[in-house]
């Protein structure tokens, strides 16, 4: 490891355990690479720790049964799990016991999984930081910088193009249907028209399409099918979808890939004669790994928090930018002020 | 003001005094105006009060003489002079006794000034916060936070298209200049390649280009301003510079107004396969109407962070993204999170 004198890395690295190791998992593992602050304690899950192939020589893979055990050799808990099933569970009963950072995306359910992470930190005084990552994440922070800086204003979200994991289910879980994946592409006209300023009011369709590619089990009837998807309540029915029938093999060649971003604009008048447009735009090659490394660089905000006696849970809101970096206080100012 | 039940606002506003009038004062005090949870303490100026016009009915101007007697009357202090002759001095003297916001933007200096006004506001246990706008300022978080994220990646910064004071002031000290302005516009191919994610290395003269306007004095050899324009040390020289003789009256027909803008983008790989690429973008019709607002927002930072007891000097990597907003940190996480 190499220790900068411009920074304020401490002799010892952040000691990182993961939790679950799908690609949410992996793409941690490939960003604990990327910082040199940091190292991997290892690496927990519920399968046969055997079975399990991580990406870097050397890192440990334990059972989650393990975990309390290693207590004194971890720093900061990522869980890598689902907003679902696993994160509800985990989050508040790990937070008793570790500082962790998490990815729950389950918008409607974030007051009362702060709330039950919230009284498990207390009572254990760790930090715990939930509801990381780009969307809820960098994102979320936009919405609040914009609305703080222009208040005689409105905010816009886009997402896309992308693959949206969840709309890709949904159109799995069709009958007749074999594999397929489904991207969701902002309109053009509505991004042209929100750049410029006028605030428009715009509906779900106007904002966004959905593009799905779907791989028919044979015999399937196609418009039946895609009659099942573009109606498809919540999912599909708000939006113009185009359906197209390929291959399987097309669909694993051109298809693979978990390409995501969007963007957040805030558009407002800090007079009458004057607009102003704030926008933030990401463009992702991996989603997961992207996702995975906001996880990381919040880790190491929650490590620093905790030291300070910042216990409780946290959201993005609560960090200062510099606690994300591993430079001093005093290099940031002199660098990238 | 409007209370809303979903903020946190205390029932008295924040009361922010305005030291100096010209474009950041007055475009603070329509800031203030745009956010109901504060109120103008008043306008402080080295002029004579008699003969200074604020755009609010009923605010009061006085003699910069009489802040120190206002003591109690004001929450933060808004500092809108200059960096070069008026900052240096007056945020380390009204540290000793206020909490306060700067703009001081003289990047080679933020250092030294920290420093000064850091030892004031720790002595009169107020929260002063420096370089507050958005160059530096938001352009500065995000390349923080692009850096934090992206640990291995190149970060680029653009500015334009927009109205460049400092370029503008050098032009119309050339001998035979009656007026002029000068506009700096990024490239467009530059900006692409950028965003592309390939990770150019540009030279200055590749990343922008510069383009005036000037007003000639009564008998001035065009050729000769021309001339002594594009080579300029500094502010030219390195540049490709598009010079444009125009009439008085077209200059101030089209060249009233001070737009600005840019973008800020970090382009990095989470793994070899996945480059990923952030984008911050700007633009702006008013450049001062903007830089007031940042740095009212962070008024109320500053005015929260006093509070809670955190004295000293700041700047924007000191201050969590829910700080600036006048909404609790319940409604954030249940509205925008």
């Amino acid at each position: 490891m190499h220790l900068d004198s411009n920074t304020s890395h401490q002799a010892r690295p952040i000691r990182i355990a993961i939790v679950g190791h799908g690609n949410l998992g992996r793409g941690v593992e490939a960003a604990v690479a990327k910082n040199p602050d940091m190292v991997i304690a290892g690496i927990y899950t519920r399968r046969d720790p055997a079975q399990l192939k991580p990406l870097t020589v050397g890192v440990a893979v334990h059972h989650m049964d393990s975990l309390m055990g290693h207590k004194g050799a971890i720093d900061v808990l990522v869980l890598c799990g689902g907003s679902k099933d696993d994160l509800p569970r985990q989050s508040p009963e790990l937070a008793a016991h570790f500082s962790l950072v998490d990815s729950f995306d389950t918008h409607a359910r974030i007051p009362e999984h702060f709330a039950s992470v919230d009284a498990a930190a207390q009572a254990g005084q760790t930090t715990a930081l939930i509801s990381a990552g780009w969307d809820p994440g960098m994102f979320s922070i936009n919405r609040v910088l914009g609305e703080a800086l222009l208040p005689d204003g409105a905010t816009y979200t886009f997402w896309g193009k992308g693959l949206s994991q969840g709309h890709s289910d949904a159109v799995r879980r069709v009958p007749g249907v074999a594999g397929g994946v489904q991207y969701t592409i902002p309109i053009d006209a509505a991004v042209d028209q929100v750049r410029s300023g006028v605030r428009p009011e715009l509906s779900t369709r106007e904002k966004h399409r959905r593009e799905c590619f779907v791989v028919l089990e044979a015999g399937a009837d196609a418009e039946a099918v895609r009659q099942a998807i573009v109606s498809m309540p919540h999912y599909f029915d708000e939006y113009d979808t185009t359906v197209h029938f390929i291959g399987a093999e097309e669909l694993a060649r051109e298809h693979g890939a978990m390409p995501h971003g969007g963007f957040v604009i805030r558009s407002g008048n800090t007079s009458d004669a004057n607009k102003q447009v704030i926008e933030y735009r990401l463009q992702l090659d991996s989603n997961p790994e992207f996702t995975s490394s906001v996880l990381v660089a919040y880790a190491r905000a929650v490590h620093r928090m905790r030291q300070a006696g910042q216990f409780g849970c946290k959201t993005v809101f609560d960090v200062a930018p510099g606690l994300l970096s591993p430079k001093s206080a005093a290099a940031l100012r002199e660098q990238l002020l």
